[in-house]
């Protein structure tokens, strides 16, 4: 085995990002082997930080980089890729401790994301140090010792996981996995300079995952970028009928549209007076910051009500879910408590007391809270929050451990209650040098969408990849539009206050512009009615712009209107006036057989006119 | 006011189906006074079913009935029908006692639902008995007495929505408001010759409705056929901010779906072994006859795995959901026991004391439990079961009350745990001349679906109106297909094993069939590619049959398909060999300019072969 210099050279940053190592691999400049062994060098050099519960050693290893051989690189997207695992997540044949020695196994298989991102190529690295049963944001509840930032040892890593962000952030894996209950996929990036992916639950599989709160968790990715964010997330994704929580993802045709949200942007962001920073100047002054440079950008904000997000969140650690969590831990907090973290266990041990009345009574509650949350959401592209209001050192939190805790999920304990997708991005380094990033936040299912946000965001305010010298700054720049829209031309009925636009209304399509085709089409009055109907006919050389509406409908209700228009007209592609094309109506060639040229009315609505003055 | 004959005369059955209503209202042959004074007329000749908790009296009843006078019968579509209203949802004014008086209010407003039908003309006719509290499935757990049954006095209502199903059974309403938590909307459909419709949890509003199991609780509709309660339907359902479990309904666009579901139909049926009659060999070949008929009738039956339901089954009453009706009694199961009924007091009272963990625990079998149970569902169009194996007399029930409970809900207990829309279906009278009826079952808002096969039951097997003389066939016989996928023609790049397949399979399509256009289309190959791609000319002159094949796509992933298509091609209608139209591929004119014709192919994969050769 050849063990060669990595990719990182005296006069060359150190770049662990996808495609600068997947270029090394095909340039032959250095092999995943190599790779792997200088991440061992580096990493001994960060014992102080407890990243790691389990590092792999070379032997450990080698089966996953002797499995590469009968990969190829060019049809694995991950192929020799590093990649970190929280430790309450199960690698094959290595112990799984959820951060409690007591609580150790040696699984016999991988969790299914695991072995999802193995067949895609990717490499394990270890096992990382978290928040011992994932109870806690901070990154300081671990016998394992309390894991460090990435920038500045003094501060927390932010947890629960912890060793997983600061793994990559140091470049010690180029993504890894983290999971996500009440925040600890998204706090963790926010403090290491990371894109933390919460996606949906049930978006990835939760086999093989040890629960914290069995009905919220989710296994999140923290990566550089949203590139590689992206790349590791449709790896990893899929429904899995082993798991009681998987769904499938009815917008999985769409896996594709990840890219770069363009167009204007209206994002919803907490009243003023509800914005809390705990006291750190710095990342109040980062927020604004964050928000004056997107504005400039071209996002419109808007300010939400967080009342009801914020009692959402409250009732999360407050609440009967702690019994999820007892469960989780049973029969160990029973039989062995002393055997638990003392904060951890502290947190569980009531947790065999609410009775379901208490469980009910809050899921009422929050769901009634839940309508209103969505509704204030419904006219927006997404939320837009700090990710954290406060980066505490380690001295503060271990003299305030719960309180802290509690102020650190000011912002994200909300999420999985409600069923939401969310993506943590830095935006800004605060003036004394730390990382700091917001979080957008989308209905179930959104995730694609908010990760081209987010690659909106990562390319306007560019930053280094997690505490690296390279730059992050995605650069996938295919434009999409929502994934969850479709915009389509109309020129006829389906005009607003025409006969048949309620057939857009129903389907909660709402008007985007009034605007014109290119020069380039004449208009036909076609046979039959009513409704009377126009044709649109594609005539590059005496063609005219004809007025016509675009309309923005729901994607998953487009089917059903395209399925109901009658021949000779159907869907297809309309140029308009500034170039675009979008979906549109068109019009096969007999249904223009005897009709009556309109064009020179220039659109639907003066040709109707001049019918009503004759 | 005119106080006239009803509907019935002495020559002519009585006919309380919304149709002959607004018939005799239409043509001034009756009035909805007299229809009403007729009601209250009969209702008295059935005071010893106890059917009403309350039967309005003509006083209380006039306003609603001089509302009418400002509603154009055109435009409302329950213009003057009577509906009951189960005494556990709110009617303005009238008290509201859920079958127990030490719980009597008087709501200020009606129920959301009792207000749409309201607003749609419908007039309340009376609040009706039901298992107190909602908490049974045979109706005779009232201290307003036993409900007895509309076609014989010896045998049960069923329930818990008893007078409701009795009441429109024997023509003192048309159309009635149940709620089903366990089955109760849907046996006393089954016991009185009814269609029973359990819509999919949060179609309906819950407001105003006292609660059972508020998250599992359902208003639903009793009548005699689908026509009426997919008029009843539409008037009731939609999305309710107020309600913490109402949703959106998805398919909302196709609440014009409703129709006669055509074509052959894959039907779901419990394994022989696991099917249970409780000794009522009239309900065993009963059973059997409906199978043979339908099968006769083109459904094909395909045995699936009762187990997984009949676990879940098992614990919505065995399991800590009691808590939920617990939360709903109180203060008075604690403070004022005795003032229950007393076979539901022993039910609710110990719904205090499972902990929070049991729940957690329940919720995590029932989600494993239903990904088998969805999967086994997945190329199904519905599951067909006995609505309830077996129909006890009074005094059966009365002498075994919680095993024959238990017995009653053996086919319906797993509906609302798991999230399925159900109609009950009356097919066939029992040699003893008893009602009989079947249930379908179908995914979450797969309710208009649902309804569809139910009218192409009702039409095979036609049965009178309740206990009524009169027949209750449904007419609407608008044939359509499955609510949530559209079929689509390809013929060119999209064909199994062609280059751009994967934009259907990957969306969930799956191959209906292999056949022609019908002979009146030219084929062309279009400018541009790869991939090589087809234009299809409609010629009715010297068109041909070409080959293509028909797919069916999820209606929610067809937009995102159409989306994707690029100019000039677009989907349209296509007429095939059999005179169908489907949607398909169309192209606009301008894209056949200087094409080659390959019709004499007689389809792409010979025009292709014919490439390859050359």
């Amino acid at each position: 085995m050849s063990i060669t210099m990595t990719t990182s050279t005296a006069n060359e940053p150190l770049d662990m990002g996808f495609s600068a190592l997947r270029a090394a691999y095909q340039a032959g400049t250095t092999t995943p082997e190599s790779v792997m062994a200088g991440i061992r060098e580096r990493a001994a050099e960060y014992v102080d930080h407890n990243i790691w519960i389990h590092l792999l050693t070379q032997s450990e290893q080698s089966r996953w980089l002797d499995g590469l051989k009968d990969k190829d690189l060019a049809t694995h997207p991950l192929w020799g890729i590093p990649f970190a695992i929280k430790d309450n997540i199960d690698l094959a044949g290595i112990p799984t401790t959820a951060g409690c020695e007591a609580f150790r196994y040696v699984p016999e298989s991988s969790a299914k994301v695991v072995q999802q991102l193995v067949d895609a190529g990717a490499i394990p690295v270890g096992k990382t140090n978290l928040d011992q049963f994932a109870t806690g944001l901070n990154g300081t509840r671990s016998p394992f010792g309390a894991c460090h930032n990435a920038f500045d040892y003094d501060y927390i890593s932010g947890g629960s996981s912890s060793g997983s962000a600061v793994s990559v952030a140091l470049g010690l894996a180029s993504f890894s996995l983290g999971t996500d209950t009440a925040g600890s996929g998204r706090v963790p990036a926010c403090f290491n300079n990371l894109v933390g992916v919460k996606p949906t639950i049930g978006l990835l599989s939760a086999t093989g995952l040890v629960p914290a709160c069995r009905s919220l968790d989710c296994i999140t990715i923290f990566a550089y970028n949203t590139d590689d964010a992206n790349i590791a997330l449709a790896a990893s994704e899929g429904f899995d009928i082993h798991d009681g929580y998987s769904r499938e993802n009815p917008y999985d045709n769409q896996a594709r549209q990840y890219g770069l949200r363009t167009g204007s942007l209206t994002v919803g962001v907490i009243a003023q007076h509800q914005l809390k920073f705990f006291g750190d100047k710095g990342y109040e002054k980062a927020y604004m910051a964050t928000l004056e440079k997107l504005s400039a950008e071209g996002f419109v904000f808007q300010e939400i009500d967080y009342a009801p997000f914020d009692e959402i969140a409250q009732l999360l650690y407050e609440g009967p879910w702690v019994a999820e969590r007892y469960i989780a831990t049973q029969p160990l907090i029973d039989d062995n408590p002393d055997a638990i973290f003392p904060v951890v266990r502290e947190i569980i041990a009531p947790g065999g007391k609410p009775p379901a009345t208490n469980l009910f009574k809050a899921q009422y509650r929050i769901n009634a809270l839940k309508q209103i949350c969505l509704a204030q959401m419904a006219n927006l592209d997404c939320l837009l929050t700090p990710t954290a209001g406060r980066h505490f050192t380690v001295a503060e939190m271990l003299a305030e451990p719960i309180k802290h805790n509690s102020e650190l999920g000011y912002y994200t304990n909300f999420m999985n209650l409600i069923d939401l997708a969310s993506i943590a991005v830095p935006t800004t380094l605060t003036e004394a040098g730390m990382p700091f990033g917001i979080t957008l936040v989308g209905p179930t299912f959104s995730d694609r969408m908010l990760m081209s946000i987010a690659n909106r965001i990562q390319q306007a305010m560019p930053l280094k990849k997690g505490a690296l010298e390279s730059m992050a700054t995605p650069t996938n720049a295919l434009p999409v539009k929502s994934a969850t829209r479709i915009e389509v031309m109309v020129c006829g009925a389906h005009l607003s206050g025409q006969p048949l636009n309620w057939q857009l209304t129903e389907r909660g399509a709402s008007l985007v512009e009034k605007t014109t085709t290119a020069a380039m089409y004449r208009m036909h009055l076609l046979a039959g009615g009513p409704p009377l109907r126009p044709g649109l006919l594609l005539d590059k050389n005496n063609g005219q712009a004809i007025e016509v509406e675009v309309w923005s409908v729901p994607s998953e209700n487009f089917g059903s209107f395209v399925a109901g228009i009658p021949a000779p007209l159907g869907i297809g592609k309309v140029t308009l006036i500034d170039g675009r094309q979008v979906s549109g109506f068109i019009c096969e060639p007999y249904g223009f057989d005897d009709t009556q040229d309109i064009t020179q009315f220039g659109g639907w609505r003066d040709y109707l006119a001049s019918r009503n003055e004759s």
